[in-house]
Parts: structure tokens; C-alpha cells; sequence
């Protein structure tokens, strides 16, 4: 390698990101495109991938070059593209030095033949097949985190990944907050009697669902030069490259969440469009972390898409594509029956608040599971008890309990909590971008979603990973993560329900 | 690494498998489902993966295996996946390390770019703008011939990436044969008066197309847990791994090219479908030469998917599919019209007899090009002065001339060669089948191609790349490449046409 330190530096990453990307779009085509007899050779590749991904990033040259670079950091601005890059990268090759390559290709291994049996074991709600392939993910989650040295608790490891430098002590924190305050927000509104939304069940044509979703996707910021939107069976968003954002969503014939899904996964897509193409191929050109994500996840699904601001721009285009389901229903009961609590079986399609105890109740499963205190086998028993005692709900079977989610059988642990963070954070957030731009909801009304997207572009997007989400969050809003905005907004909007 | 010198090789050489398939997927997901954006990014993305495949395949450790393998080798039967593994490997690594992976990068980088910008290209007619990506092509591969020791021809180099160990002298011979029969053949047929195939041109709704191309594809062996049918605008196949074979079509609202597009396609994927999956993820675990590839490409779009034979099967489905076109039309004027012969300006819709001639100007014209005696910016005059003169045809513009294939663009200098040998190697092939299975009309007529299909198999596809194409051919058919029998099958053919 010729050039300065730095160059090398980029040079290298550049590498390592053009390999990691190339291993989303080998997920992204198992999940959305690959004939299922792939499975074997797809779990291959990616495995290869990774784990030569993981072999160039912590070869020793990256180690000389960050010693090398030491000076011009510490001289640096700490804000600049140079000081970030080093910064971030030092921090991540510290971790990922302490993993063997051969641990990280296994896991990779394991994630892809897992989720491809996962499929299958749903349909037939067969908990049993799903075991052997989530006891190896566990294990090897053991022996990731026995790579590291004794943290407060062995789930803070595995939550670093996905939200670093949090703490499970601050989680823990933050969601007894929500839990003491949404319990006996779920009761009063239950007191309250029952909101009608029968008519979000019915027949729904796949191919209108599709066409109304990315009516709303393009109001958004959609566009077809850099966005796909395709059918699965659990919805995700990929951007396997600059300028290459990939929604997936379900488009299920019997219910409209796929409007909702695509709502979400837009959000995902339109944080990962933002972010400054400066700082394409290193590793400060993505999103921060998986709760900054959620949180804009979140935002343009629920914060503007079931605001009633926006309902009343689109509600009379949904009963022009539907009207035979929704002809006869006003814009108000629509409006309340997407907004309706209610605890309920299916985490994606939970309502606002109830939302956080499915993920209080995976946070809590996980710990168990990696501190050794619940074994796979006990899952389900566990999982059924836990649904029991905070929604009062009892599972019928696997397929709507332990088995609803696909990301244990990936094998991400640590990644759930990040879920409900978000959603803490989105509030925050928005309440920032509400008051520099005043109340949006005449521009919602008029299908106008640009200045939002703008000013999330500016003051949140475009930062990338160039600092730590709490630094990131903090430079948003002013503020650490606080659950209290968010535990407002939900009163706030919900208080109907409650008269 | 551990395990035996054996064992060491296949574990590195599973990773350079591994990783050319990470890249092939890139490739297919480029042309068939990345929004257009993406190309910067995905160019890089190839070019690292390439560039990483070659780095760990001319590894120093690779040649000290093989010099430990030496007496394995030797001692090895021939035909045993040892010695072949051993052999096969050890022809290329001499060649591979020749190329410095940073030139293999660069092409491949330079092959994205080129193909991304050729889709607008040719959609403009606009040879200008895809000019600088075809010099910037030709430089790189000036570079790549330098890399070896002068052979009898500059073309010998590029040809034998593609044929290995063909030489441009053979073609030639075999070309000047097919050029001395064919060109009379071609007058006589004119001489004999028109045949009617205008009803081939109409409306053709491109979702029953498609219906139509799959029932046909399903006859033949195509089954969706291993298979996929994708729409592009230049048909393909790419089989990113074991178990996983990707067609691609082009459904044209006004023609049915698309269903001999998708028989052509499936005998490219039904030959590595029938690789012995024992040769996986290694280099004997592919189709040994794109020359006996298109041999097998042209056996089911010609052989089978032109016959009368499958016609008698098939033609009264396709009227079902097609009353309003098609109803009128018996089976044997249909059966005349799909076998017309007609000089034309495209080479992928032209006949059986005058497709030759598009690959023998693209074979000279490419020499040429490589040689220095034409420079790209006269292209567009040299293809059209030899499309005149030989197949006295006036092009109209570069979009149906020098711009109508995308093989240049990509870079792909060597290659269209194959075509003309495959359709060659296809009646030897073809002969011998028939000679085991006896006339196979009637299974055809009953819509049977299961035995065809498992003879090709456990005499041609289950080889891979154990042998060189020669050999296998010989292990085949019992002779050297011979045109004799493919003129011999033309002119019986086409003998009504001519009567």
C-alpha cells in the first residue's frame, strides 16, 4: 500500500465494507430472492465473506496504522471526518481483535442455516426443529462473549454490538420506567371498553396494498432510481450500497400492516439515504446504532403515520383504493382503530404501548438465556408464562409465541432492546424537530413530508456513526435518553381511549 | 491451517469458490434487481471481491500445496477428483499468477461500470458515450495479454479464458468451414421464395409469456426449489451456488423470443445443475468451457425447442395460451416460421443458419481490435461494412448494430467465439444421445424429456470441469470438434425450405 497513513487506513476499510456489503446483499437475496435449495452454499459464501472481512479488518497492518495515526487524532478537531474515523475505527478493531475469524464466519454460518430453517419450523409451528439450530447460536454466543473480559453482566457484550456503550443496567433502568408507567396504562385504557376495528380485517388485494404503499413511500421520499420495495415473509430494509436502498415488507391478503411495515422500513431506508455519502465505505457511513435506527423506524411509521394529521391527507386515497372495506367508515374511526391498545399475541402488529412489554419480555428471556439460568429447551414455557403475566394473554402455539420472531433463530441476541430504546428515543427527537419547525400537521395534511425529512437528514442523518448514539442523540436533542417524552406523548394521544 | 496437503487446497480454494460466487451474485442482482443508483457502489463492491478471490487464489501457500501435490498427482488414476482437482488447479494457478489482482480489480471494476452504463447506451443509440468505457475495456485488456509470454496470436490469450487451451488458428478453421457452406446455403434458401412468419409478431401479453416459458422450463426439468425466472434486458443464466440456478428472459409485449430465450437459458442451467454436486465449491464444480456450455444452451432451444417433435407437444398449449394470434395458424406453418431462415440484424433473434455469421464478424472484429488494426471509435463503420457484406443487411443505427450485445461492454473480449463452437459441438453431442436413446420424436411429442436430460447429464453435465473441453467432448462423443455433423443437420433441416 502506497499513500499517507490515513489513505491506507481508508484504503483498507473501504475493503472491509465492500465485503460486509457484499455479505447484506447475500442475506438480502437469501431472504427475498434465493430458491430455498441455496440455503447450503448461501450459508457457504457468507461465512467466507465474513470471515475475510473479519481477517482484513483486524490484520495487524490496521493495528500499525491506527498506532501510526495516533498523533493526527489527538491534533485533529474532534468533529473532523479524520478524528471520527480513527476514533470509531480504534474502537471497533479493539473488539473485533479479541474474536477469532473462524468464531465470526461460524456464527454467520450458523445465523444462515438457522434462519433458513426457520421458515419451515414457523409454518409448521414446530419449536422442536427451530432447538438445535438456537442451542448452537447460544453457545456460540458464549464463546463470543468469554472473548471479552468480565463486564458488569455477560448481556451488556452482547448489547454493545447493536447499541454501544449502553449499559443492560440502563436498560434495565429505562424499561421499569416504562413497565411501572404502560402496566397500568394498558389497564385504564382496557376499563375503558373496546374500540371497533373489525374492518382492518377483511380482503385486501395484495397488488392495491402494494400500490397504495409505495404511494405513500414516494410522498416520502421514495424514489425509484435508488429504492426497491419487495415482498417476505418478515419485513427488513437493506442498503447493500450507496444509492441502493432495499424495502421489504409482507403484503398479508388478509390485513393492511404492509402499509404500516412499509412506513417502518421506509424510516430505516431513509437514516441510511441521509447519512453524508462523505463517509461512504468506512465505517462511519451507516447508522449509528439499532436504537437510532428504530427511533426513525419508528418516527415515520407511528409519529407521522398513525398522526391523524397524516391520515386525513391519505384516508380518502385508502377508501379509493378500498372502498368496499372502507367506503362506509369515517376517517375518525379509521384513525382510532390504528391507534387501538391492545394487548395482543404478535409483536409487529402490537400497538404503541404494548409494543415495549414484548420487548421487555425478550430482554428479560435473553438475560436468562446467556447468563445459563434458562435453557433453549424451557423456552416456550417460558416464553407463554412471561406472555401470561404482563399482557395477560395466553399462546396457542409456537408459531404465535416463541417462534413469531426470526431473530433468534439468527442468532441475534443483545439486538431486542434496541426496539423499545428506539421508541424512547423517536420522541425525543421529534420534539426537537417540532420545535424548530413548528407543528407540522398542516404539512402532513397536504401529503408533505419533505421539510421533516430534510431536517432529520440535517441534524441526525447525515452525522452517520461518527460518534457514540448517546453523543449523537445528545447533539439532536440536548438531552441524554429519557423516557419521560415519550411516556407523555403516549398519555397524550391516548388519553381518548381513556374518556 | 491443518489437515492433509489435499485438504488444505480444497479448504483454500472453497474460499476463492466462495467468494466468485459472492461476486456472481453482485452480477446477476446488478442486471436484474438493483435500483440504477447503486452502480458506483456495487462497481466497487465486484471489484474488491475479484480482487480479493485472485489475491487468495495466487497465494504463495496455493503453489507450495500443489508443489506437495505433485506426487499425489502422479500417482493419482487421472480420472479421479484428486488428480483433477490437482491438474485443473494447477493450469490455473499458473495462469492466475500471472495477473497481478490489482489489473483483475480494475477489470472487473472497469466491467460494472461499463455494463451499467450500457443499458442508457444502447437505449440512446449512443456508441459515443459507451466509447471511453470500451477504450478504457481493450486497455485493460491490452495489460491482461501482456501479463503472458507471446503466443501464436494476441487472441490465443483472451480465447483461452474462455476455451482453454483452444487456439484462434482452430476456430478459424472451423469458421472459414461454416463460412464456405453457409453463405450458399443462405442463397439457396433466399432463392427458394419467403415463408409467412408475420404472426409471430403481434401482441403477446407478457405475464402469459412467462406462464408459457415456465410450463415449458417445468417439462424440462425446472423445479422452484432449486430454480428462478427473472425478466432482464439481456437474457442470462448465473448460478450463484450448488442448488440454485437463476434464468433470466426478456418477455417483449410484441414477439415470443422470450420462450426459445428461456429454453436457451435453461440448458445453460440444467448443465450445472448436473455437475456432480461432489465438484462443489471447487473449480471441477462448473461447466468446463462456455463453448460446451452453449453447446448445451442451443441443444434445448434448438435441438429440443425448435424440432417438430416438441412442437407436436407444445404447439396446441401455446395456441391455448395465445387463441386470438395463434388460432388460426396450424402447426406446421408455425413450425416454418420458428425455423425460417432470413438474413437480420440481431444477432439473439437470428436463425440457426445465419447466426454463425454474427459470431464470425464479432470474431474478426474483435482480433482486430486487440491487435490494433481497428481502433474502437471506428467500430460502428467496420460492423457495419460486415454486416453488409455478409449478410448483405444495411444497419440502421448502433442500438440494432455494434451496440445490440452487451458482451464489449462488460469488456468480454474472447468469448463470442464460444457461441459458434457450442452450436458445433452440439449436433456431435446430440448425435450420440440419439444414438444411445434411440429417435427421442415420440417422447418429445408426449412432452418427455426426462431421458435426454438424464443421459446428458451422466455423460456431460456430472464431468464439470474434471477434463479440458477437448477431452471431455472426446470422452463424450468419441471425436475431436468437428463441423461436419452440424452442417450435415442443418442442410436435412432446411432441405423443405430449399425444395
Amino acid at each position: 500500500m502506497t499513500g499517507t497513513a490515513i489513505e491506507r487506513l481508508r484504503e483498507r476499510l473501504a475493503e472491509v465494507h465492500d465485503l460486509s456489503r457484499a455479505a447484506m446483499l447475500l442475506t438480502w437475496d437469501e431472504r427475498v430472492m434465493m430458491p430455498p435449495n441455496g440455503a447450503q452454499a448461501r450459508a457457504e459464501a457468507l461465512g467466507t465473506v465474513s470471515k475475510l472481512a473479519q481477517e482484513r479488518f483486524i490484520d495487524v497492518d490496521v493495528g500499525r496504522l491506527l498506532d501510526e495515526l495516533r498523533d493526527v487524532e489527538e491534533s485533529s478537531d474532534p468533529d473532523s471526518f479524520e478524528a471520527s474515523l480513527i476514533r470509531v475505527t480504534r474502537r471497533r478493531y479493539e473488539k473485533a481483535t479479541r474474536v477469532p475469524p473462524e468464531l465470526v464466519g461460524e456464527m454467520r454460518r450458523a445465523s444462515a442455516l438457522g434462519l433458513s430453517a426457520y421458515g419451515p419450523a414457523k409454518a409448521a409451528s414446530d419449536f422442536e426443529s427451530m432447538r438445535p439450530y438456537l442451542e448452537r447460536s447460544l453457545e456460540l454466543r458464549q464463546r463470543y462473549v468469554e472473548c471479552f473480559p468480565p463486564a458488569d453482566e455477560k448481556y451488556d457484550i452482547l448489547l454493545d454490538d447493536y447499541e454501544p456503550e449502553m449499559k443492560t443496567a440502563e436498560v434495565r433502568r429505562i424499561f421499569d420506567e416504562l413497565k411501572d408507567e404502560l402496566r397500568p396504562l394498558i389497564e385504564e385504557i382496557a376499563d375503558a371498553g373496546d374500540i371497533d376495528d373489525s374492518f382492518l380485517t377483511g380482503e385486501f388485494d395484495p397488488a392495491t396494498q402494494r400500490r397504495v404503499a409505495l404511494e405513500i413511500a414516494h410522498a416520502f421520499g421514495y424514489d425509484e432510481r435508488e429504492w426497491r420495495l419487495d415482498p417476505t415473509l418478515h419485513p427488513f430494509m437493506s442498503s447493500p450500497g450507496a444509492g441502493d436502498l432495499r424495502l421489504t415488507t409482507n403484503f398479508r391478503p388478509n390485513d393492511l400492516t404492509s402499509l404500516f411495515a412499509t412506513m417502518h422500513e421506509f424510516g430505516h431506508g431513509v437514516y441510511e439515504w441521509g447519512v453524508d455519502r462523505a463517509l461512504a465505505r468506512t465505517p462511519l457511513g451507516t447508522g449509528v446504532s439499532l436504537g437510532v435506527h428504530e427511533s426513525q423506524s419508528r418516527t415515520w411509521e407511528n409519529l407521522v403515520g398513525r398522526s391523524r394529521a397524516f391520515w386525513r391527507w391519505f384516508y380518502p386515497r385508502l377508501q379509493g383504493a378500498f372502498p368496499a372495506q372502507l367506503g362506509s367508515i369515517d376517517e375518525e374511526s379509521f384513525y382510532r382503530a390504528v391507534n387501538k391498545v391492545q394487548p395482543s399475541l404478535i409483536r409487529i402488529d402490537a400497538d404503541e404501548v404494548t409494543y415495549n412489554l414484548h420487548i421487555i419480555l425478550r430482554f428479560e428471556l435473553e438475560q436468562e438465556l446467556i447468563e445459563g439460568r434458562l435453557a433453549v429447551a424451557d423456552l416456550p414455557e417460558a416464553w407463554n408464562a412471561r406472555m401470561k403475566e404482563y399482557l395477560g394473554i395466553d399462546v396457542p402455539d409456537d408459531a404465535r409465541g416463541v417462534l413469531q420472531d426470526m431473530h433468534w433463530s439468527g442468532g441475534s441476541l443483545g439486538y431486542f432492546p434496541t426496539y423499545a430504546l428506539g421508541n424512547v428515543m423517536s420522541v425525543q427527537i421529534w420534539e426537537r424537530a417540532v420545535g424548530d419547525l413548528g407543528d407540522l400537521d398542516d404539512r402532513f395534511e397536504r401529503g408533505e413530508f419533505g421539510e421533516l425529512r430534510e431536517w432529520l437528514r440535517e441534524h441526525l442523518y447525515k452525522l452517520g456513526a461518527k460518534f457514540t448514539p448517546q453523543e449523537t442523540i445528545e447533539r439532536v436533542t440536548g438531552n441524554h435518553i429519557d423516557a419521560k417524552p415519550y411516556l407523555r406523548y403516549l398519555r397524550e394521544k391516548l388519553a381518548p381511549q381513556m374518556a
